[in-house]
């Protein structure tokens, strides 16, 4: 093994520690605490677990939680109505919308409910265009934290090559944006790439995020790349990403290891964007 | 020379036709034809020159004039006042915004009042997110134009590799997301890339919008490649691109000439950007 590994772990948790220190400042300057509104429907044990560890987290950084929780046969005018009461609250600086909904819920429209300013998760249209027009705004918080692991470890992105693979408007299309205005040289690939490891091994920065255990091999690293396994996946032998993490990390400068890499990131960026929300929102410390 | 020159002069024209018949089709069943409102302010010899030959085009294609001009030193309440006008003015189809503006002027807060579904210039950040995460909405006029240029000459885009030398917001950025929708493996190169010719020799094919005139030689194009050349300057030997034509020729496969190549598909996709927004807004046809 001659990678690096890349510890999230370690960066989440300075980076929440970093969002804490930042809500104090923002109620010692006068704001008040930060407020998520995690919204969950149904009782899905993982979207359970998900919101619990947010709900933690979040009081955690010093924020109020205003967690809501509505039956699985809600349907959708009062999934709506709840998202428009949370998106004209004051006390609500960000709306985090457990996905996926059940399946008779139109998630879409519900997301576009959400107003730009409280969408802490970036998944709205709005959001999006404001990241693909390179303006200020609130940017998906997967991609946001391979972002912050980058910058963590230092590792160079103006004029390096960069391959995403994958194209998914939660990860890897954002993650192309937020390289590309690092200046670095970006390239996406998806399923319909001709020959993946070739245009792979051009990456200085491999980012993959394409849902699929194991897709990228050895092969397909340049000697002493940084490689970011945005992929998660339950196995037999537990956990593993869209990376072949053995091989991998005989090639790899670094490597994010799954679980402990980009995992831990999320959360954190969605306590930062919340953060962000209620600055932005209160006028202070903007 | 080897590459074979690409029509943009004939597309445009056959493009225009269609948005015509499409005109008479929305009429026949019961619409109206849709109105253009090309807004200029001040007196611009070259933004005069464009805004007349969108207007005698858009009147070509059975379009309604809704032209608009306003004083050099209109201030921006004024300015603001028109598009609002606009935006609920059930006659106009889609508002063209003709830039640059005067220097006093700003731009964006004007052109963020335009409404996504009039957005005929695709310029909005509505209009940019509904582009990013693959949602209808109207396109950028000029990357739109490379897309139907490369449909109409039948360059395969799944799985090609694509090239786009140019990050703009108007040209670059919408052009890789274009071509990404299209199943093309994409790689977006600017002032930062480290080498280039290396680059874009990979690609099948090249799309160059990088403001540089003659940037793209001989040397960074791939024999048979596609070349698309957005660039357009004024030179002292008449008009030029951002590719050297006379070395590109000699390599690629096909090539947009300058002038005749993208420059005249801007314009007629403004008109079958027109049509579609008439079309939605009156809900027939679509």
């Amino acid at each position: 093994m001659t990678a690096r590994l890349i510890d999230g772990t370690a960066v989440a948790r300075r980076v929440r520690e970093e969002v804490g220190r930042g809500v104090e400042a923002l109620v010692a300057a006068g704001g008040v605490a930060p407020g998520l509104a995690t919204v969950l429907i149904g009782d899905d044990p993982a979207s359970e677990v998900y919101v619990r560890n947010k709900r933690r987290l979040s009081v955690g950084a010093g924020m109020r939680d205003l967690h809501r929780h509505l039956p699985a046969d809600a349907d959708q005018a009062t999934v709506a109505a709840l998202v428009d009461e949370l998106a004209t609250d004051p006390a609500v600086s960000g709306i985090l919308l457990q996905l996926p909904l059940p399946a008779h819920l139109d998630s879409d429209a519900l997301i576009s409910r959400i107003p730009a300013a409280k969408d802490v998760d970036g998944l709205t249209t709005a959001n999006a265009g404001l990241l693909a027009q390179g303006r200020p705004g609130l940017r998906p918080c997967t991609p946001a934290g391979v972002m912050a692991l980058l910058d963590e470890y230092e590792v160079p992105l103006s004029g390096a090559e960069a391959v995403v693979v994958g194209r998914s408007v939660l990860v890897g299309k954002p993650m192309a944006q937020l390289l590309l205005a690092r200046n670095a040289t970006v390239t996406v690939c998806h399923s319909r790439t001709r020959d993946l490891a070739e245009v792979c091994r051009r990456a200085d920065v491999l980012v993959v995020a394409a849902g699929i255990p194991g897709l990228v091999g050895g092969d397909a690293v340049r000697p002493g790349a940084t490689v970011i396994d945005v992929g998660i996946h339950r196995g037999e032998d537990g956990l593993r990403g869209d990376v072949d993490a053995a091989a991998v990390a005989e090639v790899a400068g670094a490597l994010t290891p799954v679980p402990g890499g980009v995992g831990p990131m999320t959360i954190a960026m969605l306590l930062a964007n919340t953060l962000t929300a209620a600055r932005v929102q209160q006028g202070v410390g903007v």
